[in-house]
């Protein structure tokens, strides 16, 4: 089944698999596991712990946040191919803060924790490499967000249009989730 | 020299170091430079691009920012012993956006992107870790501001304090650029 996987697709379109070699995406993909979804099926649940990097090979999945009372639900994001999702609760000890829902069928190619302590054992250059990649994109991100904050702080000085700037926020913030690659 | 530096105590107490070995913070500090400052000298300047981890071993610094015509410095940050700096950078194509200058005597390890390269090629399990660490931080520090400017953007909605907000946002800052512990 694994070599089946279209890895040069990937290898090349995948911010996850920036300066990863052919035989390091292999290594890579020989420690996840390989998972396929119907429509409209939850892949990851708001308000949930469970620990993974999930990589979309076909298809597109929604990122949704629902309210308090769960009765209402908003759309932040929609990911295609690609894109990875999971890595704002990778290192850390929290719950998602959204649920992530097929919108067509998708496959999705999960990295557990611990395939990824066995990978860092078995190839650390790969390893290396995503790691970076993570650490680049969090680093952006933050970088995107402080500048974003402080043109707002400056714009809040003289002016107040309160409404205006949620929506810009409810934007930049859609878009700082979905992305890896900002410049 | 390297045998005289002090891995105990960074070892416990810096965020960089977290779940390393003693012989994996000595394969690190291999690949370091190990430099001296006297007081009131620019360690990293702002706007310069010069990639590199640096890790304070004894003394302190002060983060510091110029404004446009660098005729007027604002302190960001103090930093301590076992405080990382440099890291905003170090995977980015990006110029230093402050300047750390040393307010006492101190001594600093610095680990250049050759050095962490080395690292990686020559103890991939101590560079995944430190990896991981950078990852950890960054990621805390977004869901942090995120939080943060959530809570603003609520807020925003019913009154509008802009000034209180001002301040109120450049001590979080301050806090999140120079502590890597935020649990």
């Amino acid at each position: 089944m694994i070599d089946r996987l279209p890895y040069r697709l990937q290898l090349n379109e995948s911010p996850l698999l920036r300066d990863l070699e052919e035989d390091e995406v292999k290594s890579l993909f020989k420690r996840m596991e390989h998972l396929c979804f119907e429509s409209d099926r939850t892949i990851l649940a708001q308000g949930v712990e469970e620990k993974g990097l999930w990589l979309i090979g076909e298809g597109c999945c929604e990122v949704v946040r629902g309210n308090q009372s769960g009765t209402k639900e908003r759309i932040l994001a929609m990911l295609g191919p690609g894109t990875v999702f999971g890595e704002m609760s990778f290192f850390q000890q929290a719950a998602h803060s959204a649920t992530v829902r097929s919108v067509t069928p998708v496959s999705v190619h999960k990295l557990t924790q611990q395939g990824f302590t066995d990978l860092l054992a078995d190839n650390g250059r790969a390893a290396g490499k995503i790691l970076t990649n993570l650490v680049r994109v969090q680093s952006d991100r933050l970088n995107m967000m402080d500048q974003w904050v402080c043109e707002l702080m400056d714009r809040n000085q003289t002016e107040n249009g309160a409404t205006h700037t949620l929506n810009e926020w409810h934007q930049f913030r859609s878009k700082l989730y979905s992305e890896w690659n900002f410049y």
